[in-house]
């Protein structure tokens, strides 16, 4: 079970960074999760400093069996307002000072806790459980492969099956993808499927309609698969037939500056810095304006995480960090290209765990 | 379109409740979607009560095409901190007191709002774009019945099909069940899809697993469908076979507790006592400790929404309000029954929006 090292590393990085703190009440449910394997919509944990048995899971009545399960080493608390609840309790367990997820917790909610925790000092105590997140730990990493293999393998069956041809629609394309990765283990997509064929192709993030592919066409596919809760995120851009020579010049920058991101993910190298390596590339062709969003971002237990690849990001990179790297570049009315991988940071040289291959295809 | 109007009717509730504010800082995108018709997952409304001219949606670089195609009646601002860059621009329209929605807005958030929106004062306004949403206007309630249609179509075409049988699993009968509801016009399932057979369906929110279907089984499907961002939200539990006494019974006496919450919902009643309309009728059967959830839930662009109908819910009904009926009683290691339907409250009665049959089946 990865969960009691994960609250462990929590202990360690709350006294590390807020010493005075008792205990750490994590209401945010996707931190909640990672903390203790629960995967229900209700529930909180008081995170104490002196270990689990000082410290409580608090679900509501719903839950109770699945609790049990997920859930087996560390003392239930029974109560619809789960949060509530604990800080109410906080004080029973020796309890003085308690941080709470200030980048979660809304104002509102922040004055109910408060007023719960009678004779409890709340502190902010924020991303703690997010920054110990953007390092994936072994269970994490498999789940992360499995999630790139059921997309990598919902991509190659498609192409096997000619499931990508003039006269499909978008939707059904996506359609196609997302039961394709089901039927490689995933419970369902990651996110809403992208698939932008011709000039909808310039539209990041296009939602699929009833567009009519096209022999010509640039096709973006923008998918993932969600396996045992972690995400995948990848993105071919694809040909219908042979390609124009601005589309294969448009796709040969955009792999170069993939390869530039990608080349440039090292522990201890300046986020920021992985976001200029690739735009660079993409600069230095004139096309700068047409890049329009950040490099990358982390991946995980949300499709959105720590660290975001961008120019504004402070902080470094480490071992274990999963991103994405995906620049694209974006002719209005035209068309796009962007080509994404999920890779994890290692001592040894960055890991690609999408294992699609990125070669421009011309497909039929 | 719907959404000058809702803009109008957010104006005058703004007047009404905090007359003191020149404007609403609308960051939930729900929120925002609703008043502006925006689809896209970054953006902000600053709302001026003077007006749509002094009002000013945001959204990122990513989105410019889709805004400009999604809300034209709006001055755009385009900028990648949407709230931010709104709430530093609200001095130069104008506006000395900002409302902020402190039930949604973060701690850490205010912060930088606060920050941002130097000279202007921020105000708490919590849920008030969630208190227009409760009552549907005509667009909405047409989208919440294509939901739920989808989502009727699709029990009765897995029944017709026979989708339903000893042998398959529930994950199978999950599946099977989204893709109808994609067939019948569905981007996806309005939720985790919830198929639980023999004694799973005593837990409420028991997750699809690889558990076989046999003949004497209760099995309850929770499913609903997502229809231009309004879910639906339906439970139906049958027998497969010829159901037992202890069946029967649970059965029924579910159907008059659901019979008996619907019957309750009028404009002007007391949401509690919708609850306790429907619980009076389970507790009378002495099995009042076994249906452990509330009654219902209000549901349109989100999948619960105010009103909670629970027993400690403040409030009453207005006509337009949108909720599930959906009691339960579960006899753990046994099974349990859930029936659960979208009405539609109004002054000449409730109208059902799910129109599958509610009597016992027993299939096969």
């Amino acid at each position: 079970m990865p969960y009691p090292p994960r609250r462990a590393a929590a202990r360690t990085l709350l006294r590390e960074v807020a010493p005075g703190l008792d205990a750490l009440l994590v209401t945010d449910l996707v931190n909640v999760r990672y903390l203790t394997g629960f995967t229900g919509s209700n529930a909180a944990l008081l995170l104490h400093v002196d270990g689990d048995d000082a410290s409580r899971f608090c679900t509501d009545g719903r839950y109770r069996t699945q609790a049990a399960h997920e859930v087996p080493d560390l003392p239930l608390l029974v109560e619809r307002g789960s949060a509530r609840a604990l800080a109410a309790a906080a004080s029973d367990h020796r309890v003085q000072a308690l941080g709470f997820e200030s980048d979660q917790v809304t104002v509102d909610a922040r004055d109910e806790l408060a007023e719960a925790a009678a004779g409890v000092v709340l502190h902010r105590a924020p991303g703690l459980v997010q920054r110990l997140r953007t390092v994936k730990d072994e269970a994490e990493v498999t789940a992360l492969r499995a999630a790139c293999a059921a997309a990598d393998a919902a991509l190659a069956g498609l192409l096997a099956d000619d499931g990508l041809r003039p006269g499909r629609t978008e939707r059904e394309v996506a359609l196609d993808l997302e039961n394709r990765m089901r039927d490689h283990g995933a419970t369902g997509p990651a996110f809403e499927t992208i698939v932008a064929a011709g000039p909808n192709s310039a539209v990041p993030h296009h939602r699929p309609d009833a567009t009519v592919l096209r022999r010509g066409d640039l096709v973006t596919m923008d998918f993932g698969a969600l396996v045992d809760g972690y995400h995948s995120d990848m993105t071919r851009t694809v040909v219908l037939g042979p390609a124009a020579s601005w589309q294969r010049e448009l796709y040969a920058l955009v792999g170069a500056a993939q390869e530039a991101g990608r080349a440039a993910l090292a522990p201890g190298t300046k986020v920021s810095d992985v976001d200029a390596a690739a735009r660079g590339v993409v600069d230095r062709a004139g096309r700068g304006e047409q890049f329009v969003h950040p490099l990358g971002h982390g991946v995980g237990l949300q499709i959105h995480e720590a660290p975001l690849l961008a120019a504004t990001t402070a902080g470094m990179l480490a071992a274990g960090m999963a991103v994405t790297v995906e620049p694209g570049v974006y002719l209005e009315g035209r068309g796009g290209v962007r080509t994404e991988d999920i890779v994890l940071v290692r001592d040894g040289g960055p890991q690609l765990l999408t294992t699609s291959p990125r070669e421009l295809l011309e497909v039929g």
